[in-house]
């Protein structure tokens, strides 16, 4: 499945940052392969590129609509079924990265295959997936793992990959979500693959490889989310990490779309990890903490880390204020 | 979805018990539903009913083939498609608990329709889920949770069932798997729902209740297995479970499907399950074991379980050979 590029990031009429979640992805890690962004009215939030309508995305080079907004359930809104008929008439390919499947509307996929466009629903597996076995194989990974969804776990396995890079190491990224698969260009989501699969879809996603190789692996969920901690057992022992990284969010007073839920601490968070890692490799261990501190000033973000950084014995960073160099520099003791 | 009574148990050429859990549940839990079994060359275990070819169970009255043997994968062997096609022309509906579909072999598709009967694919969600929430719902829920798959927890969970049933207690089966459905007419194979909603799959299948209702929830897989735990603690989350009953195989040395790897322990399983499902329900607790002891004899049987309540100060029984009126009186105290 090639993706087509440039995109146009439609983001309907989001109210809420992390609902654009897919297109700011592409936005800040793929900013050559975006054009622009395609905003409906009432829309409040931005992916920070150029809003164009439909016609200037077209005129401006555009070859695929991304779908890169989201409800919690994956949902597709029908009201944006019209949008998608312009465009699939404009001659662009669809991605959507929703539970809901554009294949299922027959009505898209008899104008798509009118026009010889594509419908590229890419959070649903494409190849048949095997159950997980546990194997210990050869190659080390690093799988991020969070306090709550949503608090930068992609962010900071896309900033660990590419500082590992530039240190020279043997290192791939592993998308494990629609936004990572939009970014990298391949991957499984694996909060979409039927349930018995979802180990096994991480093994086959992070095979064996060199010794020296590492899989940075995308983490997805939260074992204290009460929705999603099934997704991240099965990716936590698919993964059979051999180094984890602790998201959070700082000044997130519930668990995201959760009433009333506070996020656990990172001591317990750690603890549990590491405690569950160990059913696939009893070496897993957390080696340091990414903290996503965009709602305090940069003083009270570094102090906090320092913080942690003494109540933990772990580097603590901000992957997009201070970068990720401190962790990566615990990674290579390991 | 009314499945059609009464089944003809198809059980190809497997060898291993396990691998037939379906046909045997139907035929030891709803055995007025079965007709007898239907065995290919070479098939070395039974169901305990008669056997039967495809038109001996045709004329006996057969509504129904169930193909009641899978594999860890649950694909469909294509072998046995000819024999689906002659029960699709001799005029019974197809009932499948397998991953693959029937449903999606055109072939198969165009002879039902040609016929008039069905082809159901029983583990294959039928409405649209939503994902889990985690909030306080009413009425008590009590969920088996294993040391390893097929260890006994839907037999478990039915004999809980019809004790509390013939006490005059208020309480419902609910079905997690395929052999529980094709039991007890309906239910959900969590461990075939696209992965975000388990947990949500759950709360829809056993939603808010009296207060003194009792769900009675089949619990699926282990924490501790590699491949499954995922499943099973999106269930967990998604059962909010006042109650918890531990369920074991004694005998076994390695878990199913996989080489080498032992099962956790009694206490292990107890802690790590309270432990994680008090993310939803802080007042969890095991309230008592069940292992399948027929690996030995009853004396041994016997010896095993007091052995294990002096350990744990749990009620032990094997739910077969003792009943389980000791687990229900541990219920009825909280």
């Amino acid at each position: 499945m090639q993706l087509q590029t440039p995109y146009l990031l439609f983001i309907g009429h989001a109210t809420d940052p992390l609902s654009i979640k897919m297109a700011k992805s592409a936005a800040d890690w793929s900013p050559e392969k975006c054009i622009g962004e395609l905003r409906s009215e009432g829309c409040t939030v931005t992916t920070g590129l150029h809003a164009m309508d439909l016609n200037e995305g077209v005129a401006a080079g555009a070859r695929s609509l991304v779908l890169g907004f989201a409800n919690s359930g994956g949902h597709l809104d029908e009201e944006w079924l019209p949008m998608i008929h312009q465009a699939i008439d404009a001659g662009l390919d669809i991605i959507s990265g929703l539970h809901d499947r554009l294949t299922s509307y027959p009505e898209l996929v008899s104008a798509a295959q009118a026009k010889g466009v594509r419908l590229l629903d890419i959070r649903h597996p494409t190849k048949r997936l095997k159950t997980g076995k546990g194997y210990r194989r050869a190659g080390k990974r690093l799988l991020t793992v969070g306090t709550d969804c949503s608090v930068g776990k992609m962010y900071t396995s896309l900033s660990l990959t590419r500082e590992m890079q530039q240190r020279g190491l043997d290192v791939d990224f592993r998308a494990t979500g629609q936004s990572g698969i939009l970014v990298a260009g391949e991957g499984i989501a694996v909060d979409c693959v039927v349930a018995d699969f979802i180990a096994g879809a991480v093994e086959e996603l992070a095979p064996a490889n060199n010794a020296d190789h590492w899989d940075v692996i995308e983490g997805q969920g939260s074992l204290a989310h009460p929705a999603f901690a099934g997704v991240s057992l099965g990716l936590l022992h698919g993964a059979q990490p051999d180094a984890l990284v602790v998201c959070h969010a700082l000044g997130r007073s519930s668990m995201r779309a959760i009433d009333n839920r506070p996020l656990p601490s990172l001591a317990e968070t750690i603890a549990v990890n590491e405690q569950m890692a160990r059913v696939t490799n009893p070496d897993a261990k957390v080696i340091g903490v990414a903290v996503n501190t965009s709602s305090v000033s940069e003083a009270d973000a570094l102090a906090y880390c320092r913080e942690v950084e003494t109540e933990l014995g772990l580097p603590c960073v901000d992957a997009i204020r201070h970068g990720v160099s401190a962790l990566v520099d615990r990674l290579e003791e390991i």
